[in-house]
């Protein structure tokens, strides 16, 4: 069976991730076609792939005979455009969170695969595929736990580029664990509030760092997340679960290295990793060889996926919609969703 | 320098403790009186110690000739009185929480203490002694976390008595994070707010279990509290304090036993320390030990004590209520509390 | 650039892994040939497999022009004549630990592909490419740790198969330590001595177990090896560098999961991983990509290699027979080797 | 019941550390006399403890009418004749490490104890009363772990006096490894060998460090000790027990404090305790207590200890005097000890 060929649509840092992971690390798959608004940029990362080419236009790599399938690592105001035209050439594509950047469009583009009959659209919440998060989803699954009933979230960034602000601390860190929600509980999320502690000295006029999220599921469920992308320390991503029948946790460091100090005793522990590509890289690896060996076997089963779907961008993009609302007011806001059953193959 | 005589007021669970630990393991101390509503256990609580004695009158207790100091493990709605006569006698007490068991008479207590111009009363936080707790106090204190931000706890009790109600949780389990957060922070807690998330199907009829504690203090830091008393699993009390330079835990456990499976793969892990006896034991400890040299030394330092005051029983008071009219209503709630300067020597 | 076509040679377990890695997790190659000495073993994973055959002698499947480059999983007595038939087909071999079983066959076999003057072999030493043991062979390279100084290691098997001996412990478990302490200091093993501590009674009749190892550099460092493989826990491997300037662990186990007791107080811990396929996939994944990447670019820089070499097959060999030895009799035994300098391109 | 009045003899660092314990947290003892070869150290030491006094002799002080029981913490060598006083005077003594400094005047103070009839003499090994260690032997007891198989520990030191040498790592510092192999194992150690790698470069000329020691029981167990008293990081003592159905870890670090780092990404971990007294300041506390409690029963019971005792100093004197002659000669060297139950009451 041929190689998948596949169009990578934007190459800044994560989509050049992405083709250097699909050239070299991925089974069954090629690139063929990358293109970017910075057609330069575009140029030299084809350069670097036997048999790739940049296309400058992504409509015109989309429709190309010589693709077969899309990865979208474009700017998010652009995805709306780019996947409505994967769906009209009925081309599969793997795209980076978010789905698109407002609910109604986020709706239309659910509404529009629904209508085709197959799906399409996969949305790259890497969290899914890292091996913790599939290893405490399983033990859920299986019962480990009982009935599941909280969930704390720690999220944290060194740094943030200085075009940040507070809104983008909901749309762009959040939003994760709010999919990681969804999927560890199987439900949707019904509110939202949060919550702005005095801020970090250290962080840039004008964000509010840290934020705190607190969530509540349609049953009830109580989900906390702390949301601080100005730490100074590294990337950290915990999250616990507590169930009615014990409790796990995912993120703590391993490894003890240990070593003299300046001053005063020696201490011990280890390096944090440094950025979500070191901490999610394997996630992302699994994802996209799922991701490929579905849409290979996506002819015969009709469906071109293997992961989140575009409902779950849809309803993360309504719930970080409200988080945005709330972190105006203060005040905990409802989510306000469609049903999911008023779409037939949402 | 002769022995510290020492009444101890009600021999339940936790009293009898304390007659033992005063008994076997405090230097400069020795337990000359007992007293408890149950006649016979106070006789053999006496009977075990040499020179000890049971009195049946609590009040006569404390105004007994033969009592330097009172440890008052009584349950909380006799604490009122029985602190007056301490003051009344002039003798120093130390009191398992809570100080009373509403907020008027707390602050009755303060003021009655502060006209004496002198310290009197302990209040038997006891977590502020335990050794993980001091340590990162004292790192605090250093500044090692720059400005300190945010505080997660966890307070989890495998099981509670059939008489425990939502109320209770509030009231004897959230008081200590409540104490842990006023010490760390060294400031008030401004608001507090208790969700109540779907319960646990295990929980007895009728208790909100979990509950997540929201709370504010008045410069704007956050912290939140997850409270389930009915986990099954064991005592788990775990502190997170999140600061502008770094962030430190307290509570994980530690060793590494390593055991075969009756089925499948084996496992590691250990034991969780069962119940507050085995996981603050040591912190008892140096609380009484430190207490015990406290008074011996108080008659030249006009102060009896070596921990938290009778105001910190008041402010702890004054959340705990705010928390329970929260626990009603779902709404944060205002702390309401007089303004400490205007009680001179409080 | 077209797909590496590979010869799986042996599809037991581990084979028939790796005939599933290629397949479908590895960039840039296929399986186009199996063989094994049980026929029908290998048409059932040749007909898994698009594009895939099985062909009856190994030799055939060595020589066969649909075959680029081979892999060798057989049975360890059977390697030398295979890698001999590779090297005259100038066919990369990666050959699954031992290179063969006797230090001569050893010897020869890197004189021989000495002589051809290119890198053809790479030996299946896969605890070189797990994350952890690059990390830390990473940082010693960087001089984090001073001079490196003494080496701990532990090796548990849950259980090992009933045709298991003493001897296997040594030639098919310790290799893996022999050549760890090689890769990690970078140089030879000198000497090496097996004590025989009283034996599990848990154990088959007749097999020494646990077993200690004791090695020492030829600039006198020190190594211990624990070497248990009836534990009835799990597989475990641990390994400790202490250096001049600080020491480092790998192989701790992380995540903490906490669940109640069916009697006494609840537990926390996790699952060790159960076997080396669980412990080492990911370790096995990355061998298996950098060695096809190694190959297609072999014929520019005459190396098709990227690990341990014919040599350290070699010297491995050297370690264990001498370890051999030493269980026999009880003593340190000198490590025999040639002068690596003696064989040119060696 | 009155206080104990206890005599201290010796009051250097250890010392002086016991007559604070004893005055300020031990229940049921008093410092009577103290005594140091500086006549100035003990007079200082007395003035800081109400009704304590300094007295020249050594001799003098144990014969004191005002000392029930006595602590040694003078140096090695004179333990021996004052020892031998405390029989004399039938005065109950804990006596630090070593109980003297040679296995002959050992086996002499053995003797004498048991023509008493009754146990005076403890031994000092504190880590027998550390909560992990005891914790550890109790899940043994309980057949936890199955037959106890294997031993490894680990003896790190950041540093070490000018006036150190290389069989003073055995003897002081291995010492503690002997006592806890007899004390979990409960049988004599039967032979033991000094492994001497490569040293530190960064260790004082003249020392051999690291230093290996492996240890075989009687009944075939072994043990390996890595010590190291220069690592310039911190104090770290591990054990880790592994036996027929599991196994078991001492020792580890507990707290993860996390912290941005200087240049590169963040660490987490903490600090390591710096030396033995932050190690093992509650051993000791407990230690005493237990010590005290006994020498206070010990009219009715005829035992005045509660720990290791005169023989377990003998049995550790021999070891450790068979480790220094394997450190000469660097073969194993089988201990000689006479046979127990050739002398009543030992």
């Amino acid at each position: 069976m041929s190689d998948l060929r596949i169009a990578v649509l934007g190459v800044g840092i994560m989509g050049a991730d992405h083709v250097e992971r699909l050239a070299t690390r991925i089974s069954g798959a090629r690139v063929t076609v990358v293109n970017d608004f910075l057609t330069e940029k575009a140029e030299a990362v084809a350069a670097g792939v036997p048999g790739c080419r940049a296309v400058g236009d992504p409509l015109d790599a989309i429709a190309d005979p010589d693709v077969d399938a899309v990865v979208l690592a474009t700017p998010g105001p652009t995805h709306d455009k780019q996947l409505l035209a994967c769906l009209d050439h009925v081309k599969p594509v793997l795209c980076e969170k978010p789905l698109t950047t407002d609910v109604e469009s986020s709706l239309e583009v659910v509404k529009r695969e629904a209508e085709l009959g197959r799906r399409l659209i996969q949305v790259g919440f890497m969290r899914r595929f890292d091996d913790e998060y599939m290893q405490l989803k399983a033990l859920m699954d299986a019962g480990e736990f009982g009935q599941p009933l909280v969930l704390h979230c720690v999220h944290r960034n060194p740094a943030v580029p200085p075009s940040f602000d507070s809104s983008m601390v909901v749309k762009d860190s959040l939003v994760h664990e709010v999919d990681v929600t969804r999927f560890l509980f199987d439900e949707e999320i019904a509110s939202i509030q949060i919550i702005k502690p005095a801020t970090n000295p250290g962080a840039p006029q004008g964000i509010q760092d840290p934020q705190i999220a607190i969530m509540r599921t349609t049953s009830g469920k109580h989900v906390d997340v702390e949301l601080f992308v100005t730490t100074g320390v590294a990337y950290e991503v915990r999250t616990e679960l507590v169930g009615e029948m014990g409790s796990a946790f995912i993120g703590l460091d391993v490894g003890l290295i240990r070593k003299g100090g300046q001053a005063g005793p020696g201490t011990w522990g280890g390096q944090i990793t440094p950025g979500f590509r070191e901490r999610f890289g394997r996630a992302y690896d699994t994802e996209f060889q799922r991701w490929v060996n579905a849409v290979r076997r996506g002819q015969a089963t009709g469906d071109y996926t293997d992961g989140p779907s575009a409902w779950d961008g849809y309803a993360a993009a309504a719930v970080c919609a409200a988080g945005v609302e709330s972190l105006q007011s203060g005040q905990p806001v409802d989510v306000s969703m469609v049903d999911r059953a008023s779409i037939p193959g949402a």
